[in-house]
């Protein structure tokens, strides 16, 4: 389905075979010959080189029955692991992750970004060592650290671009921070929304469909992009900026970027929580909002529904515009579910176009709070293990025969 | 820059190596050796692979210096032709190009897409024997067929799904309709668009940028979407359907698709029509509107500028949401080019973020009114030259040799 790079049955390098095993599509050498028809020696001596890269190991065998014993090949996601964090504005998750995206550890955490990054990255380290104590592994086996960040980010330099959450992290590099403590280690930063989005998409929905939209409501609005498969980021890494389009229904209220009538001013957490502050109702932040909706406060139950128009309004547009197989809502409002749901849906069916909502799900996030790490980990994954870069690690001179990029 | 596939240094096939050639990076054995570290016998045996199948030619040599003659490798671009159908609502334009998306020969036309599958396509296949015969080639030099057609299209299968300005067409495959004629020839059909999207981009921004929109106004309003230099259809082929999304200030109009405040029902080159005509000022089509607005006509003029004020509100929501690098606007009010242009970007400037706007271009169009043919050109050549398609064709039991997907 995706426009990633397919398989190519003309050139079967190691890298594609090691994925057929990883893909589950062949688990012996026997298959992998009969899949790909390559002769039985040249899977051997391309299987051969895998192992010593220790990405695959052979179970089984050892039958005494003669004959030749079932030797499987199987992908071993424990002999690496990624660090991940997921930086929001004053929120955080770190994890310890396998080669398959199975969290191994994780600690959430209250941090500050606007700190800035000399502290947080300080502080991301400690725990990063933590969490490998907790494992028990060593900084060898970290193959990659995938990091998110609440603003846009020039992905190939690692670094944010003029994120207006995070003062004093304009133009900083991320990846040096780890270079120290995890020389062998690729590090890869996104945007935090698009790592939720990968996350979601790869967790559940990367073999049913190609372009998947991720939008987290909470005390902000932003949209992660999947299009063929990949991360849309955009031409300056702000791709999904939802949050600043401007609602029909909205009004005359002034939103924090200066304009009128953006979604995010009167239907975010935020907006939702200064709007029942408003008429006498306490609420701090999206949170609250969420609390008093699930008590059934009427008020905040009638605020959340209309929420949900408005952000339908904004993403009936973007149907229309990008023809999503699926969107997932994620974030703090996404907890409640009937009542912002059924706005959304109310208003996505009436106004975009009977063509692009007739195969169109509309789903819940199934990672919840878990999402951006998971995300992290399958952003440094995918590069990895890409059968680029595996063939890149047996090439000659290659050095140390590490798979990174 | 572009997301596409790379040229991967450790997978040198004869395929990447023709790519090197064509892309200008090589154009001698020695420098293949030289810029791919290969072996000269090596680059050697797979140029030859690649003479054998006619895309590659040497020029120069025959030097009686002594030496080496200096031999020159040449990508061939007469070495097939691609025939083109860009066929929209009431008008098309057919053409043949070389393997360079060089226009050879065309012949505009005026065509009812209504008239249905049959007679238009039956009117296609004589019209393109006649262009085959006016450059000089036979159909055995057809490499492949490109098609584009107003209404969402499934790709893959080559047929439009639910047109709706297309009776007739519901589901058919358009392919066939040229296996009879043409049958060593690859056959892609798409909205028209998208292949005019990707005949701008490819002409003049491919080398500059990955992210694009192009927006057509004309009788409608349409949108096609380049994300990582290749085009984004979505899930149901209706990706960049922007005509009918809901504007704030365009008032209580009803669309032909059954809502109110569509953009399309207020700002394309048949709204202004009919507004123009409610005046008094009698006008057809988007033409007539156009000529008015050039004639200096105040009211038309006026609404001109309001038309493009109001396709600003609905591209600001796209920058903001997809953060292309640049903007074509194309189609009739393009050519309005003061005006119109005017109310676009006063308001994309007004209501996108800073950050999406900061680098973004806005442009005309500049292939005008053969962005689809050469589109339709593009989207065959990319796919029977890409290193895949030619490592196929030379791949052991590829039978005839010729390079097709």
């Amino acid at each position: 389905m995706a426009q990633r790079p397919a398989v190519r049955p003309h050139t079967l390098t190691p890298g594609v075979l090691f994925q057929l095993v990883r893909d589950g599509q062949a688990s012996s050498r026997a298959e992998l010959a009969r899949t790909t028809g390559l002769a039985r020696s040249t899977v051997s001596q391309r299987v051969d080189a895998l192992l010593g890269l220790g990405l695959l190991v052979e179970q089984g065998g050892g039958a005494s029955t003669g004959g030749r014993p079932p030797t499987q090949l199987v992908f071993d996601a424990t002999s690496g692991v990624v660090l991940c964090a997921d930086l929001g504005a004053t929120h955080c998750r770190l994890a310890a992750s396998d080669l398959d995206s199975n969290i191994l550890a994780e600690l959430p955490g209250d941090l500050e970004i606007a700190r800035g990054p000399e502290i947080v990255l300080g502080w991301v380290r400690e725990r990063f060592a933590e969490l490998l104590d907790e494992v028990g592994r060593s900084p060898a086996d970290v193959r990659g650290i995938g990091v998110g960040v609440p603003g846009p980010v020039e992905f190939a330099a690692g670094r944010a671009v003029s994120p207006p959450i995070m003062p004093g992290w304009d133009g900083v590099a991320i990846p040096p921070a780890f270079a120290d403590d995890y020389p062998g280690a690729l590090v890869l930063v996104d945007n935090d929304v698009n790592v939720m989005a990968l996350g979601e998409y790869w967790a559940s929905w990367r073999h049913s469909c190609d372009d998947l939209l991720f939008i987290k409501v909470a005390t902000g609005i932003g949209c992660g992009i999947v299009s063929g498969g990949l991360i849309h980021r955009g031409a300056d890494g702000t791709a999904g900026d939802l949050g600043h389009v401007q609602v029909p229904d909205a009004g005359d209220v002034l939103c924090r970027c200066g304009n009128r009538g953006c979604v995010e001013a009167v239907a975010s957490g935020g907006a939702l929580a200064r709007e029942l502050t408003s008429i006498g109702i306490e609420a701090r932040d999206s949170r609250d909002v969420v609390a008093l909706a699930r008590a059934g406060n009427a008020q905040a139950v009638t605020m959340v529904r209309q929420a949900g128009r408005l952000v339908g309004e904004v993403l009936a547009g973007a149907v229309n515009f990008f023809n999503p197989a699926v969107i997932v809502i994620g974030g703090d409002l996404a907890h409640v579910h009937e009542q912002f749901f059924a706005g959304v849906r109310e208003v996505i069916y009436r106004r975009s176009t009977a063509l692009a909502t007739r195969h169109l799900d509309l789903a819940r996030s199934r990672l919840g709070d878990r999402a951006g790490v998971i995300g992290c980990a399958v952003t440094v994954i995918e590069q990895i293990l890409s059968p680029d870069a595996i063939d890149a690690a047996l090439a000659p001179g290659a050095g140390s025969g590490e798979a990174t990029a």
